[in-house]
């Protein structure tokens, strides 16, 4: 799918979240990644200036938010739902780590909402809370300390969720026609015959000169603009007056 | 590699942050992840009482952050630096997404130290810091809203990094015993013969039913203990008197 209508079915659901700061952050951290639905359940303060300060351009994720008493509520109606938790649990649903939970999230958005669920910064999910959902999900972190602050732990999450759902393409450079092999070949012999003039290259006793200076710009890859740059550089050092 | 001792050589540099805050959680961030070694180039606020609050359980990298006067003092030494940037920039280095940035980072921990280089919280990076870099990396994120939080970015990248050095294996679930093909074969057997007894099932005329239960468990995955729970109730339906 290389579109971002399966980020709409995403519900992110925040049980118990003592910070308001936290909402705030979570909801900037699910629209920096194209989710906007976010479900809050039992929060100590909410509405909060806190929350709008700390969302700061994803205050509209904010307004949407769905006040809830349960996590039952909160995923009601979803095809999959799964719980994100550092803890192992006994009797407990199939864990995944991360990029396989979002993968399976996002798969099943065809057949209807799916859900995220989120548990409170000290105490996390309790047993009865996570049971609702039919899978876990586990951030891989340090072993010695794997405390994600409640938003990083949506940013991660919502990130993953994102790739899943919207194969990214190219990165967002600025691009640049390549150089034709003619191109740099033409350069290569402008290069050898400015080296021979100047005397730094002598080709009855070339040491490798040559081979170097080609594996050198090869890895760099040059764009025809580079070549007309350098080509002009040559010329100037050989007219130069002497 | 299977190891974390390519994290050790990972440098995280926040250039010019404002808020001693974003510090502290971007610290918490590389903790979480098993990075270490923050660098601030010209932090506005540090030591600072909000970022030891933020930072949380992570104050150890707050304790051994250096402090710099410019990218090039931070980044002195590395092999390979990237700088992370949501802008298209002109005649700059080449683009990575995080992901590819990431095995790129932690493949040259090989030969040195690396670095990742972030701005500050409103204005990014400038051409002349970025230009200190041989890569530019870029989140991939919602293009009506790509502004993560300074710390959100830091979690990304360092939970990329984490995952480009260390194979995660198998998630961290409770493990069962998973029953053999027979232990399940004499549970159907069981099964069938309770539900003839019971009246439910008429061999002769089967309407599918086993193949459906069979179906059921199948996708569940029967465990030994599971087994033994399942054929227990069977035996307390049929025992029971009537």
């Amino acid at each position: 799918m290389n579109s971002g209508s399966a980020l709409t079915r995403i519900r992110i659901v925040l049980s118990h979240p003592s910070h308001p700061g936290n909402i705030g952050a979570a909801a900037r951290a699910m629209k920096t990644m194209g989710l906007t639905r976010l479900y809050l359940v039992n929060p100590r303060a909410f509405p909060h200036p806190q929350a709008e300060a700390l969302a700061a351009g994803a205050t509209c994720v904010l307004d949407g938010a769905r006040v809830c008493t349960s996590p039952s509520e909160a995923l009601s109606g979803t095809v999959l739902a799964a719980a994100v938790t550092a803890r192992r649990r006994e009797f407990a649903a199939p864990t995944r780590w991360a990029r396989e939970a979002a993968a399976e999230l996002v798969a099943a958005t065809c057949q209807g909402d799916v859900g995220l669920l989120f548990g409170n910064e000290t105490s996390g999910l309790s047993n009865e809370e996570s049971g609702v959902c039919q899978r876990l999900v586990t951030i891989p972190a340090n072993p010695a300390y794997a405390s994600l602050n409640l938003a990083a732990a949506v940013q991660v999450l919502c990130y993953e969720l994102r790739l899943a759902a919207i194969v990214p393409g190219a990165p967002p450079a600025q691009e640049f026609a390549h150089a034709s092999v003619e191109e740099v070949e033409r350069f290569y012999g402008h290069l050898e015959r400015a080296l021979v003039a100047s005397g730094f290259h002598d080709p009855r006793n070339p040491r490798r000169l040559m081979p170097r200076l080609r594996r050198l710009f090869s890895r760099a890859g040059l764009e025809r603009d580079e070549i007309n740059i350098l080509r002009g550089m040559l010329r100037s050092f050989l007219d130069k007056p002497d």
